[in-house]
């Protein structure tokens, strides 16, 4: 069911099969099928995950192109609540692995918060990352075109760049390199670093070599109308045609409530998983954008089956075996 | 574009990126990303696939739990389609490895077939499996219970048997084992072997300590309306009441065409695959229910995303970059 601050009183007391931190395509595929196993979960999610940004889910079989990740979130959700998970709408604060259980701190709501704490057998973290975006005074600028024309992931989109004029929005010296993978879409590309990178002269020599401008100076404005880029003015003035884009600046892992766990192998920000997406923590698995590995929605959703799976193998084999008590009676009388 | 006998003279000197044989939901999501990877590919379908015989995909996020595998079958195909993939409904009946080419021999058509050959620099083997069923003499009562209420995957839908009285159908004596995973969701289980096991006392020991009816019978006929089993009835007019049942009979592999192929590690009938769904054949992946793993949509979906990044990743990193001529050539005039 739906938890929120007015009934999660009644699930407190409940030690839950699994928590699932993160309600986005995979901690919903996890809980879709955790309840289909019968077991019990929940799920805890912020709000405002990355599939919530998507405006558009090009690549998933068997949904329209056009779908947005918010449609897919609230269908996912409404499907793992009718199979019988918990919901709620909270953020992890704090794990503690307590041996046989985790305690599980949320912060719910933002005036006036509650700090509940859940416990569960099992603990899927499925809170993702968010892109990083350069960041201007006016932000909603920005957000008018991300995730409509100016994109966050080359694999989902790099299609819909094909020959155009394109910039990309680079952090650091190591991100100027997806230059030289976008170009595979397209070779129209202007390099941009919002005057956050000390360029060295051989990057400089290299995007020169491709006929890639690179421009250092900070971005003032993307222009534009009704979400489609037509270019980006720099802070000097400068106007760069292009009508679509990629921001390759990093993300921002959540996954600061796994910090102080014990026996977790990390990748640097993600955790490093084997077999059925299981961490090198026994009772812990990650999935989705969390683990290594290639950030896509089909992925996730992958991932959530195996987790799932494998937890329910554990816990059913740590079950004593259902038997046909009336046949086994039965039997039982006639010898 | 949908080739057919008649349009099909239009591809055979057409080199491919990738042949997708099998165009379920595995295939289809490798050439939605392929053909989104700019990269030219053909589906090939021999149609009556194990995704066609779902009635309702329970678990897949963000479709209803009432679709229909083959109304997903047709949005995907569509989909790849719609982004540039060829599909072309024939068998694959022969695939020759000609070092950087492959050369795959399809026959179309059931009367006065045709066996046209086409060649791809990559193979993607998405076939999967079928599973096999109780032979009677009359199939059409198979198939009015199986995929609804007689089910052949556990995973997918043993929560649909939730304490239910259930008869299991083994082929072989491990295939009984089912029986003690199966009681998770069930433990009013009946096994029947259909007169294929020489069921060993330790086995019947082992039922009769859990309370499991064994009828070693011949299965004379399925009773029920409407794909709602209500029983069983055997050769010797045995009635077993079951409202539901699992059908436990292995699997026919759809990979004789890969047989001849040198450099593939099998594992049984299936695929041993490594890190994006590749084979240990540089040059062929395999993904869903052909390799190793769960035979679950969500996982076959995601092996196609893997399998096509890995194989634009290897495309791309061969081919010569693309340049900004203009820009180059204006630096070579400045200079």
């Amino acid at each position: 069911m739906k938890l929120s601050s007015k009934n999660l009183g009644d699930r407190v007391d409940t030690l839950y099969d699994a928590i699932v931190v993160g309600g986005g395509m995979g901690g919903l595929s996890a809980a879709i099928y955790l309840a289909r196993y019968g077991l019990k979960c929940l799920i805890i999610e912020k709000g405002r995950g990355r599939s919530v940004w998507m405006q558009d889910l090009r690549n998933y079989v068997g949904l329209d192109p056009d779908t947005r990740g918010s449609a897919i979130v609230n269908h996912g959700t409404k499907q793992a609540v009718d199979w019988g998970a918990d919901h709620l709408r909270g953020f992890v604060e704090e794990v503690t692995d307590e041996g046989d259980t985790f305690a599980v701190k949320v912060k719910v709501g933002r005036k006036n918060s509650t700090y509940p704490v859940f416990r569960s057998k099992y603990l899927i973290a499925a809170s993702g990352v968010m892109d990083k975006l350069p960041q201007l005074d006016d932000m909603q600028n920005v957000y008018d075109y991300a995730g409509y024309t100016l994109h966050v992931c080359m694999i989902c989109d790099g299609f819909d760049m094909w020959d155009q004029k394109a910039v990309l929005i680079a952090g650091t010296e190591g991100q100027i390199n997806a230059a030289f993978v976008v170009n595979w879409f397209t070779p129209y590309i202007t390099v941009l670093t919002h005057g956050l990178v000390e360029v060295s002269n051989e990057m400089k020599q290299k995007l020169a070599d491709h006929g890639y401008p690179l421009y250092e100076q900070k971005i003032a404005k993307f222009h534009g109308e009704n979400h489609k880029m037509s270019g980006v003015e720099l802070e000097d003035g400068t106007m760069i045609e292009a009508t679509t884009g990629l921001v390759n600046m990093g993300s921002t892992y959540y996954n600061d409530y796994l910090k102080g766990i014990e026996g977790l192998e990390w990748d640097g920000e993600n955790l490093v998983t084997q077999g059925l997406a299981q961490t090198t923590h026994d009772r812990i698995f990650a999935i989705g954008d969390l683990k290594k590995g290639l950030n896509q929605v089909s992925i996730a959703v992958a991932d959530g089956t195996m987790a799932a799976t494998q937890i329910w193998r554990n816990i059913r084999r740590a079950s004593e075996p259902r038997k046909w008590e009336a046949n086994v009676k039965q039997k039982a009388i006639v010898n």
